[in-house]
């Protein structure tokens, strides 16, 4: 793009974010004050605290047993993909790039989790499906809601600096290493808790939009079938029957993959510095609101991967939400929404 | 500007920030704590706190006839141009705008402080020239040094959340109605103290770069002259002997001026909200750093216009210093420096 001042603008933003910036990420060894807090959430830059639910009772005392037995007649949703791509782009069998929303059901909780573990046991699984308990619908105060005197009701360094009387959802996510969340973005500042297994995050800001090559995907949902034939897939691809629009409508979505930074990659993803982490049981992240993350996991021998994130309202006042816009919008490469 | 959606970006940056944020500024009854000041940085937000100053020994005893006893024998720095525009874009007499610093000499503080309330008063003073002690540079712990325990040492809600152990400069500003400081920014995050008489701020936050019709100055100085016939001017403009680069430089600098909106007007000026208030004897703004700014003074009868300003060093990190710089270099309106 064409600058007044002959520099490419968006370069230069980058480049300058990158000097004044580390991409490595500032490691706690305790919870922050709310101040402290504060100071972070001012700068929109993420936190990890290592071992800040060690002593949660969550971290003390679940397993995939203690799962098993204490949920031993409860129904959860399940989210099912045959690859692990719950709400990612995914190639069509007609060769175009959608957005592949999951197959979701309703499994009693026991066969549900015992899957996940022989899935991850490298046991044979039925069609070799991929099963992700992932409502980001504050679950863990609803479908989960047995659990939840397991973790904090809240955080308090982040209730008492956002004011916030409670966070808006709190979800619980269960599955194994082969689930992984595409990079997003949401309106959230999100407080990340990891209770069993590993995951590893890939962080950007959200200025890094020129980077991440958002193109407008089509909404498909897999559906479940009936196989006629041995070799017939059992989860296909659909238009999805929720598309508020209609089946017209198309998502803005990231296709670059900071894995993968060859492939769909713009002119600018070459000068994005993901900031990378794993979290450990007992660590929590804060991902500050916009921040684009992708998410994948590792499970520990013979087990499971579970953590619980707490999504607080965002501030929309002030200037990063509608700069954050701007910089979408001068991107020649943003598709119209 | 042409943008990918069809809407123009800088003219939807400026008036989604509108929708989101007052352009009424917040006003405290009391000092915020540290995490509620740290809520407003983290915001890039202003707010004023009345009469946070009203007790502060300078608030209580500083008069101008105290002024003048007190620094009986000092000599000061003092700023004299015709017409009140200390560092503030002039027409020279070619007919370009130009950026006029100006004269500083020393004189003696009862003369000086005598020459500005005789002013104030509408006495005949020699030559009608505006006088201000204005120097910003840390000049309470200086030149003035003999009052600063008058005043607070720092401001302690800053301090403690922008985690300094003192300001980079606390600035004494002594002057009458006639001075006027132009609409510009600093790169601190400023806390302004009225002591004596009223300021008015007119304030832009960063983003609106668009409005301020930022031109590049040729900068020059006001000497002060040896008058040969009655209607010489006594303070004539010279380019400026100070300018780093040797003469060849320029500044960039707004001069579009919120008070007479229509004149040096860009595309974007009429977009602008300006968030305007006054401070009394006693109140405390928070200017947040890089907002623009335009301060004009009122003296109560046969009184002088005293305040105090503590600057604190911004933080670069974050996205918004290399966000603000974005939209100077998108605007296709903004000139090379």
């Amino acid at each position: 793009m064409a600058s007044p001042h002959g520099a490419d603008p968006i370069t230069e933003l980058i480049t300058t974010y990158n000097e004044l910036n580390s991409h490595i990420i500032t490691e706690l060894d305790e919870e922050p004050s709310p101040l402290e807090f504060m100071r972070f959430v001012a700068k929109n830059t993420p936190f990890v605290v290592r071992g800040a639910a060690a002593n949660w009772k969550a971290t003390q005392t679940w397993t995939s047993k203690f799962l098993t037995s204490h949920l031993a007649d409860e129904t959860v949703n399940v989210a099912v993909t045959p690859a692990g791509n719950a709400d990612a782009p995914t190639t069509y069998k007609d060769g175009s790039l959608v957005f592949a929303k999951p197959w979701e059901e309703d499994q009693p909780f026991p066969e549900f989790l015992n899957y996940v573990i022989q899935q991850e046991n490298g046991q044979a699984v039925d069609s070799g499906e991929i099963r992700y308990a992932q409502t980001q619908n504050d679950n863990l105060r609803n479908e989960y809601a047995s659990l939840f005197s397991h973790v904090q009701q809240d955080i308090p360094f982040a209730r008492i600096a956002l004011e916030q009387e409670s966070p808006d959802a709190i979800n619980l996510w269960i599955g194994n290493s082969h689930s992984v969340t595409a990079l997003h973005k949401d309106n959230y500042e999100n407080l990340y808790v990891q209770v069993l297994g590993q995951k590893h995050f890939v962080l950007l800001p959200p200025h890094c939009q020129p980077c991440v090559n958002e193109q407008t995907l089509k909404p498909m949902q897999y559906h479940r079938t009936q196989p006629q034939k041995p070799n017939d897939e059992v989860l296909e691809l659909r238009p999805d029957d929720n598309d508020e629009s209609g089946g017209n409508g198309t998502i803005p979505f990231a296709t670059w993959d900071p894995d993968r930074p060859l492939e769909n990659a713009t002119a600018y993803s070459y000068l994005a510095e993901p900031v990378r982490l794993t979290l450990w049981p007992g660590d929590m992240l804060y991902l500050p609101c916009m921040w684009y993350h992708k998410v994948s996991q590792s499970c520990f021998p013979n087990d499971i991967c579970v953590a619980v994130n707490y999504w607080y309202d965002m501030d929309f006042a002030g200037p990063l939400y509608p700069l954050s816009n701007f910089v979408r919008a001068v991107n020649p490469n943003s598709h119209n929404r």
